[in-house]
């Protein structure tokens, strides 16, 4: 099954220039989704983890599935103000401005081996700073699974070196 | 299992006056999220559904593990400007100002069965406006499906007259 298939490319959103992957068009076919999940499974399975962790809104969509089918418990890296209790945060620049992701310090023990997924690597900002987020509360990183990259801004190349990474459908832009 | 002992909640978060319920100290426990997510399947089997929707982005928590676990399309509804394509639109009332809620048009086709998912049933204001956004397309409501329910806003007896409700843990406010 060709993944790629299923995921519908809008151009010019959600502004010019940005060739848009749209993940709900899979994720409305079943048989496509689960084949996803499914296998994310099997990358994860040996990995050896105990958490999945996850960023706000569309890396819950696979991330929420695969710590359920796993039996891991499930951490999310939220926009600022919307998670309570004690927060670690972290912040990146984007084109113009910056983004800050935080996460609950009690989630992350030492020792943690953790499996962030996401929907899409671009420029790596978000995936950066979950790496982040995670390592200063003392949790490994035990591998890192999206669903789409786009390889033009060479983001696995780099972390390659320190991370097992796999995505699953690569796009040039 | 009480679900209910397994949710932080925060006085004062995220603003004076606000018990907040924290959803993720309780996906923080895998065996706990499962049950939740195996309850809900229990209640969404007999509903004859071919599709699950849920609102970013805590109900993609519980949204997006029942659907991958029924075999079931996975049909979000966003905030303003996130969905590309044809869009259908929602707008409802807040304590100050309002909110707009989208879906894609072309992700639910007449005589669709739909079950909503969801964290938390509180003013009613984003229920009310995900089945107007689901019956207007033409799909059917089979069922409502949340982990929380705040009692005191007494949307779900309103709403019972005409559709099947579940909720899972009640709190007074």
């Amino acid at each position: 099954m060709n993944f790629e298939d299923y995921i519908n490319v809008y151009e010019d959103f959600p502004k010019e220039g940005i060739s848009f992957k749209d993940i709900f068009s899979l994720t409305l076919n079943p048989e496509v989704y689960q084949k996803v999940i499914d296998r994310f499974y099997e990358l994860a399975k040996p990995l050896d983890a105990n958490l999945i962790v996850a960023t706000e809104a569309r890396g819950f969509i696979f991330g929420c599935p695969l710590a359920y089918k796993m039996g891991l418990g499930l951490v999310p890296v939220r926009k600022p103000g919307k998670l309570p209790g004690e927060i670690a945060s972290e912040s990146y620049d984007l084109e113009y401005g910056s983004e800050t992701l935080e996460i609950q310090k009690a989630a992350i023990k030492p020792g943690d081996r953790v499996i962030i997924v996401d929907d899409l690597i671009a420029t790596g900002g978000t995936l950066q700073a979950m790496i982040k987020l995670i390592e200063n509360l003392g949790g490994e990183i035990a591998g890192i699974l999206s669903l789409i990259e786009l390889t033009d801004f060479h983001v696995t190349d780099e972390l390659l070196k320190d991370y097992n990474i796999s995505t699953l459908v690569k796009y040039n832009s």
